[in-house]
């Protein structure tokens, strides 16, 4: 038995969560029986996918969901031997001890950090990496708009499609992600959504119209992009972090749809178990060739989870949100 | 020469049409040239997709868009002859002369109205058929949800839904409507969205979610469909009236395209030659046999075309709207 910490939520939010709608909550976790494993989190992922969620189908009082590194800290599970690194879905705990099911060995590339395994070639990658080339089927060279091209998705989305020789135009709502975006990543162009007016800069920064618009915000940035769509446009559907919360603006402009012929597709991460395999092979080769840059931000302390999920729907974090647990 | 009339727009209109909108211009028709044949209108179909046309392309001054049946009263061109009926696409014209080109000489079935060429056996019924089938990609037996039922295209997809073995739910905005389609067509269940809170009424209906929404309305209607959307489910896209005289909803339940994985998808009528034959061969058969119903309202009298047309937005119309030219 070992004391440890739980992230509950114990109030289904409002519009924008607060930190009263969570609580760190002490447990002692048992030791691993016969088949389990104890695991010590290690880093820990918040995602805009979480919101929805807090308003749906996630429990109260009982660890908030999400995915994480750990490090397994006793084993009577043959798969797992003390000190393995493991990727997880346990949720928010500092410490548990489950048996093992669902838990992949993690072994990185000592090339690389092991911070990027729960982004660039984690959950987010792969959502960037299926969303764009499959849901979107992305051809090389296309025009393509990423919206929210600043944060964890969506700079991997623009810097794929830069490999792919596409034209990359991105918005986002800050100058210190849009300063990254042009000078260090290199897209085309970039748009502050919230100093410019995001329509008629779109207008401006898409000559050629929009192949392929990578959906990350939903309301005002999809009435946007839809007068720009091209004829046969696709619109992978990854999120719509602005209707969240409740409010923002309906969108208006959906029967551009129908004389484009313009395909709009949800998918989740979930979806691209076939595409495993060349993602990491590619993806790895990116990270250590420099063509696939990161921003990170890294919030230090297991309690401050909640202040981390929060922080996503103000744009505290430049690029993927991280809460380490121990180094 | 002879003496003839054109509709044309003379001023684009802001909102729902008004009839001042548009003017009836007495023309002289020229004969017909070497290569050339004079065409009389028998009928002329209005339809929705006319409305954003409005806006956009259709120049003031020149003959209206529009489809319609003619027949030939002068041919120096080889392809007709002198009361050969056709398909044509020359708009409001009661007289026209031109050289052919894209017209074909249309040969009805004698068990067949004329009329149903202009709706059940014509673009809006390679519309349903298309959208349906391939767009929506239906499968047999599925759950389908087909809004404006009680129109050209609506409740020509919700027939052929019946045909396929789905449960079909279709929404209209009147009681006659609703009873024809309840009584006639014979579909699950009805809606009258004008009288009945939509969304409550539809998730009643659809007890086990829509695999397929046939989309003519957006705005609130797409809103009600989409938290009962299944997953995989498809939405084609085929028109969006409540959207085309601006105003109406803003749609904000886009997010469940994410976890349904749901695809939207835009299409015309002319995206769907390849299936003409079997469209033909299928719908004829289906008409023959009563298995496809269908309403029209006929207003008589070439003038009346900006009338009928404005019509579509009260629901003016039975089923499919025509012109009634010469018999």
């Amino acid at each position: 038995m070992s004391a440890s910490r739980q992230i509950h939520l114990v109030r289904r939010p409002n519009g924008v969560p607060v930190p009263s709608d969570f609580a760190v909550v002490e447990v002692d976790t048992p030791d691993a029986g016969e088949g389990e494993v104890q695991v010590q989190n290690v880093l820990m992922s918040v995602d805009p996918y979480m919101r929805p969620r807090l308003t749906a189908d996630q429990p109260l009082d009982v660890p908030m969901i999400g995915g994480g590194i750990g490090r397994v800290v006793q084993s009577l599970n043959p798969r797992f031997k003390e000190g393995d690194l493991v990727r997880h879905g346990a949720g928010m705990q500092e410490l548990f001890t489950n048996d093992g099911k669902g838990m992949q060995v993690l072994t990185p590339d000592p090339g690389l950090s092991l911070t990027v395994y729960m982004h660039a070639l984690g959950g987010t990658g792969i959502t960037a990496y299926g969303g764009l080339l499959e849901t979107g089927a992305l051809k090389d060279g296309e025009q393509v708009f990423v919206s929210t091209a600043g944060g964890a998705v969506g700079s991997v989305v623009a810097q794929i499609a830069k490999i792919k020789g596409c034209y990359v135009v991105g918005s986002t709502g800050t100058d210190d992600k849009a300063a990254w975006l042009k000078d260090e990543v290199g897209i085309d162009a970039v748009i502050n959504y919230k100093t410019q007016p995001l329509a008629e800069a779109l207008k401006e920064a898409t000559p050629k119209g929009i192949d392929v618009y990578f959906e990350n915000v939903g309301g005002g940035h999809l009435d946007a992009a839809m007068p720009r769509m091209n004829v046969r446009g696709r619109i992978p559907v990854c999120g719509m972090i602005s209707t969240y919360n409740g409010g923002g603006d309906g969108v208006r402009n959906l029967f551009n749809l129908i004389y484009g012929r313009v395909r709009m597709e949800g998918f989740v991460a979930s979806d691209f178990p076939h595409l495993q395999a060349a993602f990491v092979s590619d993806m790895t080769g990116w990270l250590k060739d420099g063509r696939v840059k990161y921003q990170e931000t890294i919030l230090d302390g297991f309690e401050r989870a909640p202040e981390g999920l929060i922080g996503l729907f103000s744009g505290l974090n430049n690029g993927k949100m991280l809460i380490r647990v121990t180094s």
